[in-house]
């Protein structure tokens, strides 16, 4: 049996493609998989999960020896909570840039594209295999989903021409408003209740390491900024004892407005000031943040930006 | 403009490769790209070259920095004679294991599938962009000697049912006799006349890194053995000298019988013949060589075998 996972701290993309691809394998290829999470999925991929009538997948604890793994929306081991040193890597299909960590001893199938979704990857192999009028609604669902997530409803400059052409043929299986979807996916996100200021800065955070200095980068996409911006002190507060605790250089944290299309980034200390001063240009001040105009994507503007000065 | 190279000693596979998806960039995506091989190909490319009316392509000594660079054949930095760290890699089309060393800092092309040849991975992209009845007679010339070099016309365990189902499209294209097209290619590649024992060790030969331990393994692959296998001893002496220079803990010398299906293992001292008896089931003692019948694929068969032994 095939386990099929993305990274962990699962977003819509991560946790829509596993159960995507499982159904490709089951479905087409008549080999059995099952999609796994590598932990509790953010709100907007549970409201996803719900829209579409799928339960959440089992959080996968640990690999049997041997276990046969296909990695999606990741290839780097260092997102993952469990160890692939003794399981059998058959697959890769990913969007992001090559972490080049995992190596394998036989040939494996690896897809990598510079597109904003890893579904989108994954509907380009359902064409190769002339199966995209064989797709669910409710599959379509969840990669119509993942899309709108990535591209934040195609306003992200990660966006290509290749994920709108894929999300227009999405909407005519699903038969979905694609505004509407975004909304209440985008809705769902911002809601913070319940959430300690700890799990809304570890929601959406990955670790870089920039030149041998560790950075870690939060995004936190929201249509209500200020919801997330009336916490500031708590969040400094406790973004310094991650940052104690984990060694960090420097620890970024970007308040992504989706609607104005424009960053908030929380400043930590000198550190974070500095590097933010010389990576984007003109920051204006506000209160204990910059907002940066137009900056949206961590992939395409903010690590490349801040890799920049930092490495 | 995009350069396109496979890795060094250029075989059929790699030098092919570097032209076909040359020719796809230029003209199908429109975009400029110019195919290099990384060294003098092999005699069996050269004899592919020549039949279907292509230059040699030119050899890469150096990239300027900021060069875009697609890799095929080959996903091993080790496995390249120019260095990659000031070119910009925007792609990776490979068959072979997953090397895990080289890192991007954005998202690229990667398409790596377990099939025996690179040209049957490109076949499948031209499938994907609807494009096959586009390529011209002498590329798919091109690809289906690739594809007949590296299953060894079909006979070799690589050799997948999407490889088989490829060559068939491209003798319908080409028009050509496979068997008489392999026949030809397996005769240059056995024509050893000029060739000094060193350049016959080293033109189709690969180091491996196995825990620790560094191996080379030189694989020839020959209708006929005899003519190789009566230089056994300036064989084993030349073996011996670059054993030394290069610290090899091991060096494996396979004189593959493409007829016989079967391999002649050259003994260069005790580690070979130590590591062969373990890895090997009941290989014959012949002379300088113990022979193994049906071993005939470095990547499937001698690899694992000797990595299991040595690792």
């Amino acid at each position: 049996m095939i386990h099929i996972f993305g990274h962990k701290s699962p977003d819509t993309d991560s946790t829509t493609a596993a159960i995507v691809y499982s159904w490709f394998y089951n479905e087409i290829l008549k080999r059995p998989a099952t999609a796994y999470v590598l932990g509790e999925p953010n709100r907007e991929a549970q409201y996803v999960l719900e829209r579409f009538g799928f339960k959440q997948p089992e959080v996968l604890k640990e690999l049997e020896s041997g276990s046969e793994v296909i990695l999606v929306d990741t290839n780097n081991p260092e997102e993952l909570t469990v160890s692939l040193s003794d399981a059998k890597l058959i697959g890769i299909v990913d969007h992001h840039k090559l972490a080049g960590s995992i190596s394998t001893s036989e040939p494996i199938h690896v897809t990598m594209k510079p597109v904003a979704c890893t579904s989108s990857i994954l509907f380009m192999t359902f064409e190769r295999y002339a199966v995209v009028d064989k797709i669910p609604k409710n599959i379509a669902g969840l990669m119509l989903s993942a899309i709108l997530s990535d591209t934040l409803n195609f306003s992200s400059p990660t966006t290509t021409q290749e994920d709108r052409d894929i999300a227009t043929q999405l909407v005519k299986i699903t038969g979905e408003n694609p505004d509407e979807l975004a909304d209440k996916m985008f809705d769902a996100k911002s809601d913070m209740t319940g959430m300690s200021p700890r799990d809304i800065l570890l929601a959406d955070s990955k670790v870089f390491d920039m030149n041998g200095k560790k950075v870690r980068i939060t995004s936190i996409e929201t249509v209500k900024p200020e919801n997330v911006l009336a916490l500031d002190t708590q969040l400094i507060e406790s973004a310094k004892v991650i940052k104690t605790e984990e060694q960090l250089n420097g620890f970024f944290i970007f308040v992504i407005d989706i609607l104005k299309q424009e960053s908030n980034l929380i400043m930590i200390d000198d550190f974070e000031l500095e590097v933010a001063t010389k990576a984007f240009s003109a920051p204006t001040p506000k209160g204990n943040c910059v907002i940066l105009p137009g900056v949206v994507s961590r992939k395409k503007q903010i690590v490349p930006s801040i890799e920049g000065v930092v490495a």
